[in-house]
């Protein structure tokens, strides 16, 4: 009997959502690649996550190169510390992450937050063998989970893939700074591709060693950080588990909203605070309902060397419990300080003559885990069928087009409601393969909203039949005012019954 | 005096279409940043090539990644061919292509494709020196252009950057083949990233070592190749520049149509030929004139290991020439019997019980080089002002609102506008600050086709006056259907005259 996760996979490989890459050559862990549907569904996100965080005119989009010289990766603290331990096999040869080794043997959490020393006392002590064949392991070395590379002919340059966008606007930062006419705050953001060296990365989308990262790098000056907008998502209601929380190994989540946790000092920043809710909104349109929802503080130890507060978004998924989808960092005046030192450029802002370091509020969302947790908790298994309920907006396409027979003229005219649909720009499929059962199961499959299907009687009065994915019920309706009405379904403006009569 | 190319180059960088990247390192040639009117501009030129590339039912997006391993350019012929002679001058150890120096030297055209004996022989003869300094030049190599790195923790595997992205299509035929139900011809298309590591690339967008291609692999049965949808583009008038030409050096091109060029034998497929179709309009949508682009055809040494026919989609610049935008090859069943050999998988289709390895045509787009070739030839000097007439569905913005003053309710009621225009899905952009004299400049800088004024008239009538970029024209109208009428407007529906009265 597979599980839930095994299924999706089968399903996304088989209908082309996504599968490992390279099949053809035995495949290569850490790598995947998106089909038709989940480039259309993973693109839906992208946008949506634009509308929710770029739709300012102080927001500033950004496109940079994913090689970095080694010059920027030294200032930023990069080649210094996006390390991990990793021990190799005596006997078999395979690496291994230290700290996820130790996870597995003993069940402890995040051991790399516990620190170099204890992680190799960790590792003797509990006398660690290969998972894969039981050998003996290695001494463990500080591995750097960077792309490495040559730029150039001769003697080259050494050269980066990132493992985030961030350093982009932070090098990037007096342009910005110029484009948003010297004022602050306002933000650099990026949805780009990030690379990483991953040890032994885990098979499927929520550990690859290239993903697609979209991320915001606010810039504020730290004497005046208020976030006007704040006022948009005070009221959110958050689940929270706390730095101290997490230190007293508390499991029952603080539930509080946006403007309570920002008063009582659990988050330190107006503009973190907002950010943290423009995430759960954002999330929650996902499709992603609130109790599966949470934001963990990192700990002292766990967090990145650059931040000052850091809290990981994380959805519940049944097949692997917390999966973090975003990280909300304050990077305070980290960063730039740090290029201002590497390059000799002076990277300050002007407030009434006085030259300082803005202060920097990071989210930073994983595209591919979003679009993996929207699948996931979409997925549902009805009468031996597939159904993903995706959200009317993500989902990849958002109207099927059938023929009831292909035959006496129906073909013709279910093409044309199908390029009607498509001019309109609705994102059409059409199908005229096998029983329209077979049709819907498809449909729903794919995860489409709606089925419009031709049939005798539109040749007769110019209705047709509308099929709702999520309870399979059907309505019946003219075709002339149809686009509108499908977009205002698809938009959450109507409900499925305002869509025609009930069959 | 400034050439147009510096004052583009200038405002580009001041506005924030694009500049070098790592600017205060001290700059990395090949590399280029876009800000946000670069992203923008280039995102909707992405859009626009899908809407005339992917808009048909049987072709499949793909998102694959970036490093693939070693294995898969072996198989592609890419180890063996993607390579240029390289030479360093002995005194300031610079880097540069042989091919390059003799054509600057020379004022020969398309050195490369005389291959590496006449080569190494044009370099001696010619007694070339490094154009730096003078210095004398080593005996030229070979180099693998494209970017080398390690995969995994220890003695890891060799990977490489794809410097197309085209064997992503090749190696997961089988997986587009399942999701087209087993029926050619069917299409994998990209757009995605990829990497070459150019020896002496120039600065400026036109040669980077980063950019995006927008790929499209179509399979089709050579016994069955007809294209169904030739005859909407089979009128397409293109000026073509025939293998035959160029090897005579004929240089008048050829005005024929895409049927005609068919008919004549001058594209050897209606795929090919379909294409090359939708290019012309594509190119024409981005507003390149019709004399400004040409088709040449590459001859056979110049033309890559795996191709049958090559056209270059080129179009002429004032600041360099023509510069190839778009590429349409004839792959044959070049790339998937080179992964059957180098896999062992079969990939093969079917036809009647018959397996026979399907045959591709590729059209394959440059959208930096498209972006850089808009912006250019929007570019327009007028009283001393810089004008972008950028098509107005791929502008970065499509509408600037004003209040005339920031005084009296108009900052608040020009806020309305601007809110509701943003809640429709217009790209915004609101600007209260200098004159608005000033404002009109700035966009225009940003290609904005029209900018919406609230005055005091506003106030007490609902109306605004519409300015349009191009004529600098004006109109009076009322608020309350301005939407619909700015959407009909923007994507060519109505003129400028009919968005209002004359003011």
């Amino acid at each position: 009997m597979p599980n839930a996760q095994d299924t999706i996979a089968a399903i996304a490989k088989r209908r082309g959502y996504y599968w490992p890459s390279y099949e053809i050559y035995g495949g290569l862990s850490g790598y995947i690649t998106y089909g038709d549907l989940g480039t259309k569904l993973k693109r839906n996100i992208e946008c949506t996550w634009r509308r929710y965080f770029t739709n300012h005119q102080n927001i500033l989009e950004l496109d940079a190169p994913v090689i970095n010289p080694a010059t920027v990766f030294e200032a930023s603290g990069h080649l210094e510390n996006f390390k991990e331990y990793s021990t190799e096999c005596t006997s078999c040869g395979r690496s291994f992450r230290v700290d996820h080794l130790i996870e597995e043997k003993t069940g402890l959490e995040t051991v790399e937050a516990m620190g170099g020393d204890a992680i190799l006392r960790l590792l003797r002590e509990k006398g660690i063998k290969c998972p894969q064949c039981g050998g003996a392991l290695r001494d463990p070395v500080m591995f750097l989970t960077m792309f490495k590379t040559e730029i150039g002919a001769t003697g080259g340059l050494t050269g980066y893939a990132r493992p985030e966008a961030a350093q982009s606007m932070f090098i990037n930062f007096k342009r910005g700074y110029q484009h948003a006419r010297e004022k602050l705050p306002f933000a650099l953001a990026q949805v780009g591709k990030v690379m990483r060296n991953e040890i032994s990365p885990r098979r499927g989308p929520t550990r690859v060693r290239e993903f697609t990262i979209m991320e915001l790098e606010l810039f504020f000056d730290p004497q005046d950080p208020n976030c006007p907008m704040l006022g948009e998502v005070v009221d959110a209601p958050i689940r929270l588990h706390t730095e101290e929380m997490e230190a007293a190994e508390e499991n029952t989540p603080l539930k509080t909203t946006i403007g309570a946790a920002l008063e009582q000092g659990h988050i330190l920043t107006e503009w973190g605070a907002y950010f943290m809710g423009v995430s759960r909104l954002f999330v929650d349109h996902l499709g992603i309902p609130a109790e599966r929802q949470r934001f963990r503080a990192h700990l002292h130890e766990e967090r990145s060397h650059y931040s000052s507060q850091t809290y990981d978004h994380e959805v519940l998924l049944d097949s692997i419990g917390w999966l973090e989808v975003a990280g909300h960092a304050y990077r305070t005046d980290y960063d730039l300080k740090a290029h201002q030192r590497g390059s000799g450029h002076d990277m300050t802002a002007l407030r009434d003559g006085t030259r300082f370091t803005p202060h920097v509020v990071e989210p930073s969302f994983g595209l591919d885990r979003l679009f993996l947790a929207a699948l996931e908790i979409s997925y549902e298994r009805r009468d031996k069928r597939n159904i993903f309920t995706l959200p009317r907006d993500i989902a990849p396409y958002q109207v099927s087009v059938f023929p009831l027979v292909t035959k006496d003229g129906l073909t013709e005219r279910a093409g044309q409601v199908h390029e009607a649909f498509q001019g309109a720009g609705l994102a059409t499929f059409y199908d005229e393969g096998g029983s329209v059962g077979r049709r819907y199961a498809r449909s729903d499959e794919a995860g489409t909203p709606l089925a419009v299907t031709v049939d005798y009687t539109t040749l007769e009065d110019d209705t047709v039949t509308v099929r709702d994915r999520d309870s399979w019920g059907q309505v019946r309706t003219p075709t002339h005012d149809l686009t509108e009405k499908l977009k205002a379904y698809l938009t959450y403006g109507i409900d499925f019954g305002d869509l025609g009569e009930p069959v």
